[in-house]
């Protein structure tokens, strides 16, 4: 009966071991799939340590020439999730925290003739700030909360009411809004998959 | 003796079940955070059916209006593989599979005045291409591969060969290129945290 305790005693253990587990921590792939936009949410919180946990995904994205020139603004003041809600979605201004992934549009470097620091154009600001957004969109739906990416660059109509509520540098641009909480509805993943999108060697 | 053996059976059981799960699946913050540029591979070759799960990946992604204009050039054959590489980076050249992420840049709308359709320019397609770019090298991550993004658009001497060796039409712009293979090096990833980079409710 010894063996027998020891046994269940390792059974439950194990089985408890591993469980909490699955739940807490979604796959990659699962959480790929299974990503959603979330456009209505509950009323429960996101907290600072969520929130550094997403802005610590969005940093961990691949970046042109390692230039990094993300920014983020994050929102909680209604006033101006008002203002960026009149510009795009209504959704905005009920998120408890709303993200504006900004890119710095320049790259300053130090080569100048005499080594003084020219200012030039970084093609790849849109691209990270893009890469950015996506990693940020998958931890969200990984940590139980809904996200929803909004565009902003290139239309001006909206990145104008932005740049100007934000108070936003001359060489930094709004790239795209993304409201975030818990999901209040039934968002579900679409299914995208198709074949014909594919091509092998040559178009 | 019955209940012990059943015992030991379920305590293996509930243990193979739970570590194979956990060493197969990464979970989504963890491929996050330990993502990286693999641009060094070995000779193992992607399968099929690998490159099917990252296409399906990719596809996962978001898109504006779900237009999805992504479109995916798989690319095995070394010719191709070599006129792409000496436009971009020479691991191109030696990974065993090869995306070459395309947009469809145009819109083809029935929203003529008699119901004909229109052309329009996409604004979104860099984003969701973009977008799913970033889904593939996650699910790579979470894979076991490796991969890094590569731009070609906006790059016009690098958008011009891949072009024309691709033979795209008119309306799809070549956008990245990720070579994608089993990590041959010690590729880590780079800290990225940066709290200087976040503002709160304006900058």
């Amino acid at each position: 009966m010894k063996l027998s305790r020891f046994l269940l005693f390792s059974a439950v253990l194990a089985t408890a071991a591993c469980a909490p587990k699955q739940a807490a921590a979604p796959s990659a792939l699962d959480t790929i799939f299974s990503r959603k936009s979330v456009r209505s949410y509950t009323g429960q919180d996101v907290t600072p340590a969520q929130v550094e946990t997403l802005l610590r995904a969005a940093m961990a994205a691949p970046s042109g020439m390692n230039v990094q020139p993300w920014r983020f603004v994050v929102v909680r003041d209604q006033a101006v999730k008002d203002v960026l809600a009149s510009g795009f979605n209504k959704m905005i201004a009920k998120a408890p925290v709303v993200f504006v992934i900004c890119g710095e549009t320049t790259l300053q470097r130090p080569d100048g003739p005499g080594g003084e620091t020219t200012l030039s154009e970084n093609h790849n600001w849109t691209a990270d700030c893009a890469a950015a957004t996506e990693n940020l969109l998958l931890a969200a739906e990984a940590m139980g909360l809904g996200a929803v990416w909004t565009a902003c660059y290139p239309y001006e109509d909206r990145m104008g009411p932005a740049r100007e509520v934000l108070g936003l540098p001359d060489n930094i641009s709004p790239y795209c809004v993304v409201p975030c909480g818990y999901p209040a509805g039934d968002d579900q993943p679409k299914d995208k998959w198709k074949p014909e999108n594919i091509h092998y060697d040559r178009w």
